[in-house]
């Protein structure tokens, strides 16, 4: 069910003031997380209680004031690092390796410089942030790490450099001043999940079999990570993305992270935020619709069809390429709601987003086991709102909208007349959509629904797994 | 293994300097945690950076600003709140709850001013830290809640306040402005311990069998918390030990957290520290030597066995006592090491310490099921190094100590003699005890290891199990 949620559970922003932090005694009623809070738990210096848009061309700056970049250049250099890496001894990556490599090389985890040491692999799992060098504090809620076997281990001796290949043994990055150590997988599955509850989709696919050591250090990457699958255009770096955002004259970007395809409830959502945006004083608020391109669980909707399926309801002028921008976030999944949804917000502060939109059960998924969410609904939005590391970040949360049957639209559901609302829940949809059935008219954009159609149509799967192969980086 | 392995790892500073943040670049290397930082991640502003003695008679702040006092002053108010507490739906405190209750009283957790409401709870899980209305962070790791089931929830209905009682209905606290949220217990321990092995002490005795429901407020207790088994005069509250400090002119306060017999290697270990805080500039050092006095586990030995211990140490002159104050702290052992060792830290601030001694596998314990320590012996220490809201604190951290067969004294190991050493384990020293034989000459004080003896002896049973009731908060 949760897996649909985010698709389904269409939601809208309370308030475009940053709800801040629960304990704000200031914030109205509505907005509080928790009863009043006890003296003297409360929030000011070091959140920010009103909205911000930039001054025009002036956007975020990225945690820890600079872009990481560890991509090497073209020419001597990148030469040199290619022959270097093939004297080093080699690692060779998983598919999910690699994407981080992608992650960590384009600067969505700045001030991150390569796979976690100790040290911050530590700060990761019980603080979810990480402290600079001048004191200050990034966030950073995901460990980014790379686990290697005790015969990898064995090989590497006290090298210090060691080349990262893909699994064609393509020289991929080097990684430099390497700490080695111990992998407790338990300690950070429980730390990360919150639970150790069999069928966690990123613990069966990455975790169980790793390695038992973790291995970190600098890293260099030879050349830019591409896929060749026909979607690199849309695989915008953090860089780009500013740049993209600073050509449109931006004065506020507001991301929307999703990994399902987009209804007219999210449509909704979004353009009433871009609404309001401009009615608080912001002359142009641009839209990052921002699907993760990375791994995710078989019953998600496959990357392809979904860039597909975005694609159409740009088209069909569901939502306004003037003020959209489409890009792929290259990070694999964890499924780890309330941890998650730090890492969803933070990488996007990098890529230049003040405003960031934040859903029920985000970045949730089902219970493996029991019939509910695995994660509190409502834990996504809180944890984020109290983060640290993340005070520069306006946080918008949802409330619930629904289809509207009076209006033959999704709509902000409105509880003084709940019965004109229809839930439309995941499995409908998916039983919908694989029946070859329309939903209610205005549910979604007719283009958009026909490429749901026509996945679900050619994914002859029992059980709606997805037969479909993500692409690989190339 | 491991809950004898504070008693038996001898262990000494290796510096006085903070080891502040292992990612520093500036420490000398042995300081380092981990190899050279990758840029920007190192320490500077926010951890001390040197050691700090206090002007004398100014102890370092409470978290917070202000030291918390939640106990009713005696008169017409707490007569008024007993008489209120009597109308009000009850709630029945276990042992441990009511250590809790007796924690919050006296400002152990400043500023916190009752059991964690949700994003108190949360913010605790995720990032062992709690803001405060002025944007700083303290340090709060391990979260001090209450539970409740099903029918106390319902009787509570939508009273604000409710009263604690005690196991024998005695009135004890109201608890105002309360929060009634999920109790997701398998989150709670994955989080905090950061495994879901079954045989955490802590977990079996306090949270499989509580209620579904967790309830926050702020907590008015109606008298000191007091448990009349004759070592109430060693309960004193943070505010009672700074003014011991203040009253003995400390310009330095060291804590030493234990939860064992002190043996010579400890005393070394604390006698050196002083020494050292004098060459530093220190004026007048004093040693905060602080049992722990919660719940512990049926195989650590008794409180009351081990302040007879403590007695002996002194008395035998192991220890100073112009120069040691030795008090009870009332917390329960979790045993989650790298968790519960900022918490113990933490704590120790409101009492007035400005340096902690942290040493191997602190908080730590067996694993429950496999033949090893269930934390990596140095993250205690590492984590504690690095955690948000306890910058103000100079952490020491410990060089491992032996018996020196030699000087047939304990000495802080020294490997170019390795073979002078006699590493004597935890349990060569309870079979030594029990089989009332002697450990080698300097070990211990004799006095004290008599009461060891004593111990071993009237415990008859097996596998060292406590046959001795803890006190109970009366």
């Amino acid at each position: 069910m949760a897996s649909m949620a985010a698709f389904i559970a269409v939601t809208a922003p309370n308030s475009l003031h940053s709800i801040s932090n629960p304990l704000r005694p200031q914030l109205p009623a509505r907005l509080r997380l928790a009863p009043p809070p006890p003296v003297p738990f409360a929030v000011g210096k070091g959140r920010s209680t009103a909205l911000r848009c930039a001054a025009s061309c002036s956007l975020i700056e990225p945690d820890g004031g600079k872009l990481v970049d560890l991509v090497a250049r073209e020419g001597p250099a990148r030469e040199a690092l290619r022959r270097e890496a093939a004297r080093c001894p080699q690692i060779k990556l998983s598919r999910i390796d690699l994407e981080w490599v992608h992650v960590l090389s384009e600067g969505w985890a700045s001030p991150l410089c390569g796979f976690m040491r100790e040290a911050e692999f530590l700060q990761t799992l019980h603080f979810n942030c990480l402290r600079l060098g001048d004191g200050s504090i990034v966030n950073m809620s995901v460990p980014i790490v790379l686990a290697i076997d005790d015969a990898q281990k064995r090989a590497i001796g006290d090298r210090r450099r060691i080349a990262l290949v893909d699994a064609r043994d393509k020289l991929v990055a080097i990684l430099s001043d390497i700490d080695i150590y111990k992998h407790n997988k338990e300690e950070r599955i429980a730390r990360t999940w919150g639970t150790r509850v069999p069928g966690l989709p990123y613990v069966e696919e990455a975790i169980t079999n790793a390695g038992n050591w973790l291995i970190g250090g600098d890293l260099e990457v030879i050349e830019r990570i591409k896929y060749n699958d026909g979607l690199d255009k849309y695989r915008l770096s953090p860089a780009e993305l500013r740049e993209e955002f600073s050509r449109r004259n931006a004065d506020a970007v507001f991301a929307f992270q999703l990994r399902n395809p987009v209804h007219n409830g999210h449509a909704l959502l979004m353009t009433d935020t871009r609404r309001r945006l401009l009615e608080m004083g912001c002359k142009n608020p641009i839209l990052l619709l921002h699907p993760l391109g990375g791994y995710t669980k078989a019953d998600d909707v496959p990357l392809h069809w979904r860039m597909k399926q975005h694609e159409k309801v740009l088209e069909d002028g569901v939502l306004n390429p003037e003020t959209t921008v489409v890009a792929i976030f290259p990070s694999p999944m964890h499924y780890t709601s309330p941890t998650e949804v730090q890492w969803h917000a933070k990488s996007r502060i990098n890529a230049g987003a003040n405003f960031y939109i934040v859903g029920r059960d985000a970045a949730g998924m089902s219970h493996p086991i029991e019939k509910r969410d695995l994660y509190d609904a409502d834990h996504g939005k809180k944890v984020l709102s109290m983060a640290p590391g993340l005070e520069r970040l306006n946080i918008l949360p949802f409330k619930v909208a629904a289809y509207d049957k009076k209006q033959k639209k999704m709509a902000f559901f409105d509880p003084s007349r709940h019965q004109d609302f229809l839930f439309i829940s995941g499995t409908k949809m998916r039983t919908l959509a694989k029946n070859r059935e329309n939903p209610p008219d205005g549910f979604m954009c007719p283009g958009g629904w026909e490429v749901l159609v026509e996945y679900y149509d050619s994914s002859a799967a029992p059980q709606g797994a997805n037969k479909f192969r993500e692409a690989v980086p190339a």
